[in-house]
């Protein structure tokens, strides 16, 4: 026990440990938004000592925070540019929709976006988490932006496109955890498919 | 002073109290979500004292949350109810657009939507509060679906353009929050038109 305390933060296990705890911010994140996670049930969740989170995030909950919010948007940004390189802007939309199926399925509904759950718990005040959360979004709205100008959008058209897009799935995983139900996700899809053929080639 | 501590939950004083105590909750829901209210905070934003919170909300938290909730709910349904009694239903949704845009500047982008604010911070086990914000959430599509069956829209399509409006509308807040910028709420309005124009007579 005593030697993986003391490499803590240079060994394999240290790395382990301080990448659970990246992972259980980002679940809680999920399920209960920023307020609602908090250093303690970081360590519940991650089994991770008090002494080992001070460690590895000497910045506390924002740079815990930051670096759950970063991979998480990361984890997305990955999927929609595979899913726009390996086909056409509206199948990559559709794509986009499954994976906010299978995470609501995956869950039992309990959880969400994590950029949402900072953005809409956070003041402008604390801009940091405010930037990333932007970043985040602006991310993949411009890998939707490209595919859309790819697949016959003008440029001003395939950013609008690519915000509604985003904003639409965003609202859609409200609307369903609200309900516990699918059924909002799959009314977006139509609509949004509907929508993106009228406008796509 | 006495008096009033004695007239409590009778009198007019009092009234004003619980009043301020349920706005005071919708505020902070709107600012940081439903984790991050807390009986402090909405004492502190009403000044009302602690005594006073559970004499008027012997149910605690979530009761109040629960008015605060059903407050605001209400709050947008009535603006609903009043545009697409007006005029026509992408007239109304514009309107509740602007609703969105005017809360957005009012509150130098610090205030989102109390109902996502609770969805977003429960888990499924607090299942009174996910049904006040499905309910809340459902209780605006309906109108919405409404007015667009009067427009021309068959029943399933005009009950899928309402998810799709209440869900676009939640999105551009989440997104323009991030931004602390404007521009992603016109962009949905623009796309959002669009597609009802289409859908719509």
């Amino acid at each position: 026990m005593m030697t993986v305390i003391v490499k803590a933060g240079t060994g394999d296990m240290a790395g382990d440990s301080r990448d659970r705890m990246v992972q259980a911010t980002m679940d809680l994140l999920q399920q209960r938004g920023y307020a609602g996670t908090s250093f303690g049930d970081v360590m519940a969740a991650s089994g991770a000592p008090r002494g080992s989170i001070y460690h590895h995030f000497p910045g506390g909950k924002q740079q815990l925070v930051a670096e759950a919010v970063a991979r998480y948007a990361e984890g997305i940004a990955r999927r929609l540019r595979m899913a726009v390189h390996s086909g056409h802007s509206r199948d990559a939309v559709g794509t986009f929709l499954d994976v906010v199926r299978t995470g609501l399925r995956a869950s039992d509904f309990s959880r969400g976006c994590a950029i949402a759950a900072v953005v809409l718990d956070v003041t402008p005040s604390e801009s940091v988490l405010l930037d990333l959360g932007s970043e985040a979004l602006g991310g993949w709205r411009r890998i939707l932006q490209t595919a859309f100008q790819r697949d016959g959008a003008e440029e001003a058209r395939a950013r609008r496109l690519a915000t509604f897009v985003v904003a639409a799935v965003e609202g859609a995983l409200i609307l369903a955890r609200a309900d516990r139900d699918l059924t909002p996700v799959n009314e977006v899809a139509v609509e949004l498919d509907r929508h993106l053929a009228s406008g796509l080639r």
